[in-house]
This record gives C-alpha cells, sequence and structure tokens, in this order.
C-alpha cells in the first residue's frame, strides 16, 4: 500500500526555508540542508562518489530506496532545476504543482518532469499511480507541503531536524491541528531523523 | 559544574502554551501536556501513588532526579501557585522572575518560592548558587526561556515533543541564531525527547 509522506529538513525551531533567494536565503538553506552534502548516500544520488557513511548517510540512502514518485511545488522546481541538471537527483517521475501547464521534460537517470495544475491532489493522485509499489514523498516547499496535510492527504511526516535555531525564513507548520505519533526516532551525527504517522 | 537546562514541553511545530487562559487555552495545554498527567513519575512529583510506568514515565523521573532549583516567569508563577498547593512539585528552591519583589513564600516538601527583580541572569545566578551539585531547570514560560537564550544563559535545550499540530499558541522559539548538538533522542510511548547541548 503506497503511502504518501511529507518529507522535508527543518532546524530546530521548525524553519523548512528562507524568505529571499539571496545571501542570507542561501545561508538559512545551509544551516537547515548543509548536513546532507557531505554525505555518501547525497553524493551518490548527485552522481558523485565519496563522501562520509554516517548514520546520517545511512538514513537518507534508506529514504531514497523507500520512495518512488515525488511532488514538489514550482517555486522548488523552479529554484532547482538549473542546478539539478540532466541527470538530475530523483531517478523516478517528478510531479510539479503549478499554474502554467506544460509539456513533461525527460532528463536521463529515469527522472521526469509533469506539470499538473490541478493542485496537491492531483499531483498526489498522478504519483500515486506510477509509484509501483513505492512510496510517494511530498517534498515541499512548505506551501505544497501545508496544502497536503491540510487536504488530509499525507500518512507519514518525516522530519530531518538540523540541530540549530533559525529566528527567520518560513516555518513548515503554520495554521492547522494534526494529531501524530511515533514511528521512529533516529539520532544522526549531524540532525535528528523523526519519522511520524498521522492518525 | 552545575548545568543551566531549558527544559519544556512544546508540541510538534514548536508550540508551548496558549495566548489565553480560557476553554481554548486549557485544550492547548492539555495538546502539550497532558501526555505527562498519567505518568507515575508525575504522579508521584504531586504526592500521588499510582499512575503508569513507561519510558516517558522513566524520562519524566531522570530530570527530576537532575534538577535541584528551578526558574520561572511571573505568569507561569501566578498561573501555577494556586494549583501547586501547600506541598509544591518542585521540592527545591524555585526563583520567580518578577518586576514586583516581595517576600519569601516557604511551602511543605523543600519548595520556597524567591522572587527575584534583576531579571533571568540574576535568577539563574541565585539558582546556580544553591544548587548544590544539581542542575537548574529553566522551566519556563516562553518569555523566560527566550531572554536564558538571548543572555547565552543556557547550556543545554531539553524539549519533551508532543506528537501533535497544534497550529495556534505561542511558539517557543522566536527569534535568534544558536547553534547546537544532539545528546540524547529518546522515543517515548507519547513523546520524543531531545536533549541539546548549545555550542
Amino acid at each position: 500500500m503506497t503511502k504518501v509522506v511529507l518529507g522535508m529538513s527543518v532546524s530546530l525551531d521548525g524553519i523548512a526555508g528562507p524568505r529571499t533567494a539571496d545571501a542570507d536565503g542561501m545561508a538559512i538553506f545551509t544551516a537547515i540542508l548543509g548536513w546532507q552534502f557531505p554525505l555518501r548516500s547525497w553524493q551518490r544520488e548527485q552522481g558523485m562518489e565519496g563522501g562520509e557513511d554516517s548514520v546520517d548517510s545511512r538514513v537518507w540512502a534508506d529514504n531514497f530506496a523507500r520512495f518512488g514518485p515525488q511532488v514538489i511545488g514550482r517555486t522548488m522546481f523552479d529554484f532547482g532545476y538549473p542546478n539539478w541538471g540532466e541527470n538530475p537527483p530523483f531517478h523516478a517521475p517528478v510531479f510539479v504543482v503549478t499554474h502554467r501547464g506544460q509539456e513533461r521534460i525527460s532528463k536521463s537517470g529515469g527522472t521526469n518532469y509533469t506539470f499538473v495544475t490541478g493542485g496537491v491532489p492531483a499531483a498526489v493522485e498522478q504519483a500515486r499511480a506510477v509509484a509501483d509499489g513505492k512510496d510517494v514523498l511530498l517534498a515541499g516547499g512548505v506551501s505544497i507541503a501545508r496544502q497536503g496535510l491540510a487536504a488530509g492527504l499525507v500518512d507519514e511526516v518525516a522530519l530531518h531536524v538540523a540541530p540549530r535555531l533559525v529566528g527567520r525564513g518560513v516555518r513548515l507548520f503554520d495554521a492547522g491541528e494534526v494529531d501524530l505519533c511515533c514511528l521512529e526516532t533516529i539520532q544522526g551525527e549531524e540532525a535528528v531523523h523523526l519519522r511520524f504517522e498521522v492518525r
């Protein structure tokens, strides 16, 4: 049974990203996501060899093996697309929630980008349809995460918590009451990995 | 060496308490703190017998054994004082940060309330002076926690994370950049217990 997992990295004060794409925004991104870059498993996804083996790296590798299709927002797509290159790190179908429809883009390594104009529910439905026994990752940004939660589409929340207070930027969780149940707690070297089931 | 530990319960979306002392405020308190009430160790602190033995109960008992003096804010004191009664659950000196000085109040069971007008730094200094080898707990509320962090007085942050999104109320962490390092991660039945060292 395919699960839809909201999986994101946040700071201990719940910040998931910057408000601005300037130098301070990059500093916030690095504070939240910087722990991933040295990981052997993360580097392998990027097509690089090397990196550190660690608890964090193994958690990241397990994540990667678990997830098939991903659902992301247009802002995240526009920000990431130039960096993801010709062999993007997804190696799976990616469904981009957008107001502006466009043709599917196919890349090498198993990644293709499908643009979905029917909102998060339609994108999740399309992702489920090609999940092939794997789970669907709702990977961000914050707006997509909140819409997925509010629509009751999320089965599980998987947070990688970077142990720092950032004090500015966009919080992952905003409004809405949700009851969860902790499934797993892993203390890595550079992040705490928490999985919760949505009740 | 006595450590000053900011120890509080929060929801997964980082809410530490309500904004209002009405029915909705009580609902928020219960969502964040309700997991404590059935614990055997919590009930023992209140002078009751019974309650459930569990991972959460043992974490709570370890906390209790570790801490001597506590520092709390005036709002928390005014809210809690009538309920804490003649044999309050602290069983240790409590330093209340306030703008209005008053005489010390002594209760049975080892608790006394000292009112400190010199702000969080003065209260922490007085608590350290009577810690007698134990650690000092900065127990809240949110304003006291933030002041302690901002003044660089906190050695460790210990969070009990209730697995729910509350979506309203007062967030524990607001502004300010702080780097931490995870010391311990314990998955309880009803809460996740995380300890971080302030770098």
